[in-house]
């Protein structure tokens, strides 16, 4: 079986179908779709593990559609799995490898191809179904805390919407770094779990303000969060944006904003150019998975579901009230 | 002379008086106050030039006090002129050097103590009246466009409200930098002003987002434009806030800044630490005065005013419609 392997990772297969998660008028269903071929630099990856996020809701509802150049119809941000093919030139990885990372689609999927530049390796202390939750929550955290907001240690960060994905990996990774970790929750019963992630202290999101001030705030909630948020800003804070599902419409005090030095960024991953994810990628390769590898991070897995219960995930996720991911097995 | 200046740099002087704008009760007059004693660090200037801002204006009507540690009745947050007297350990000048700087306040003065950290050498290209409008404008520009916004060659960058002190420093900096200025004039008598100071394009308020997408937006009017400002920005622009006389209550869409990627950064000078203010003076020092040796910088002048005709310098500013500085001559 290697040696079959080794012989189609240099020349093209021929298609064979292969069953992926599919979107069609709002529903998610399992489809077969053409085997897809590794192009330039590309890998094909047999996928063990892909999470579920916010992204795939609205896409299901026929908004977010995905950027050019990737599966239109086939969901899924994120994957982990082993290498099975490598595209020409395509020379990190070699066949069996494990590897995880983000795709602008087509990851809940038995296989996927993806850029090598924007893949990394598991570390052995993740499961491999696990890693397929952790690229996307772990890069958009540390990309939103520290490439965008620049924390540093001994600030004090606040997580708004602590329970969730990206909550979690932002709750461990501002821990780790030895930042001072305020997190909101809104269900009592996640408290204790966020508590345990390394929070310093785990608040309800009513009268967050008063435990301020804070230099950064990880904005997971949205617009009815911004005014308070600004109250609650130190002197040249920062406030980073990267969900709104709770509204985007906010009013914004440019004065106070000014007197507080403050900044307000916002964001999203999956819009970027290859070159920018590829950066986040080695971002996460060098400041990140050394901390998974000695077992100071981890990720939080909600539930697992296998790839024909992809609807049923979906509905799971959407529910909410969940602490950490929610991960498809193909 | 020269004997009886330098025998008085290393010891203490007696308090003799020396006359300075002065707020009292909503107007703005010149008294006489003690002579300062320049403490450790700090240089006692001979004022040859002060500049009027927007904020004496404010200071005037009993708003945006003096920061603490600087003169509470005497307005002025810049200066320029000789220096007369060195304090404990102030070695970055010598008696009669031409010096300029931004003050926490005071500068309006025939005499003002400043920290030398704070003071950068005139070059020998500015005269020393019009170097007292130089600190303030180009120090608040230079903050907003290089430190804050990043601007970097190439870019488009728009200037709000350019025909005023800030805005004409911003223009000349951006295209002395290689970025393609677009500035916003509401007075038609002053377009040809501006374009002369190397706007790439003069538009007016109305639509001018139909001339972008930039960069860089460095908004000096303040919340009416904003929502504007956001639908102009390119990809990963930066929007930088440092005047909000138009209104400081906005509306923003947190999903399209996401979109964007974008940034929202909003800032003063005068409340920053000393070290600040330093590390503004030390980049101006290192990126602009070279320029202004080479003469590829001026300060555009409005007006030059004696302090007895403080008022009617504050008057003029109040009035509008001018284009550059206006400078008072103690």
């Amino acid at each position: 079986m290697t040696r079959a392997r080794a012989s189609r990772i240099f020349r093209p297969l021929d298609s064979e179908p292969v069953r992926a998660a599919t979107i069609r008028a709002g529903e998610v269903l399992v489809e077969e779709h053409p085997d897809p071929e590794p192009g330039a630099g590309q890998v094909r990856v047999r996928v063990r593990g892909a999470g579920v996020n916010g992204a795939d809701m609205l896409q299901r509802r026929g908004r977010y559609p995905a950027p050019p150049g990737s599966p239109q119809e086939i969901p899924g941000l994120e994957l982990a799995g082993e290498v099975e093919a490598l595209g020409d030139g395509a020379a990190r990885f070699g066949e069996g490898d494990r590897v995880m990372g983000i795709v602008g689609g087509g990851g809940q999927a038995e296989l996927a191809v993806v850029h090598e530049r924007q893949l990394m390796p598991v570390p052995d202390a993740v499961a491999l179904p696990d890693a397929g939750g952790l690229p996307e929550v772990f890069t958009t955290a540390h990309d939103a805390l520290f490439t965008q907001a620049g924390l540093r240690p001994g600030e004090r960060l606040l997580v708004h919407g602590a329970a969730g994905g990206v909550g979690t990996a932002a709750v461990q990774l501002g821990r780790a770094l030895g930042a001072h970790v305020t997190a909101t929750v809104r269900n009592p019963a996640a408290r204790d779990a966020v508590a345990a992630l390394g929070a310093d202290e785990v608040v309800e999101p009513e009268g967050f303000e008063e435990h301020g001030p804070f230099h950064v705030i990880l904005e997971l909630v949205g617009a009815p969060n911004l005014a308070a948020d600004l109250k609650a800003l130190e002197t040249e804070g920062r406030i980073v944006v990267i969900g709104v599902g709770a509204g985007a419409k906010a009013e914004l005090n440019l004065a106070l904003l000014m007197a507080r030095r403050g900044r307000i960024m916002a964001s999203t991953l999956r819009a970027r150019p290859l070159e920018q994810k590829a950066a986040t990628a080695r971002a996460l390769e060098r400041e990140v998975l050394p901390r998974f590898a000695r077992g100071e991070l981890r990720v939080p897995i909600a539930a697992t579901f296998a790839l024909d219960d992809v609807a049923a995930a979906y509905d799971h996720f959407a529910a909410g009230g969940k602490l950490g991911k929610i991960v498809l097995e193909p």
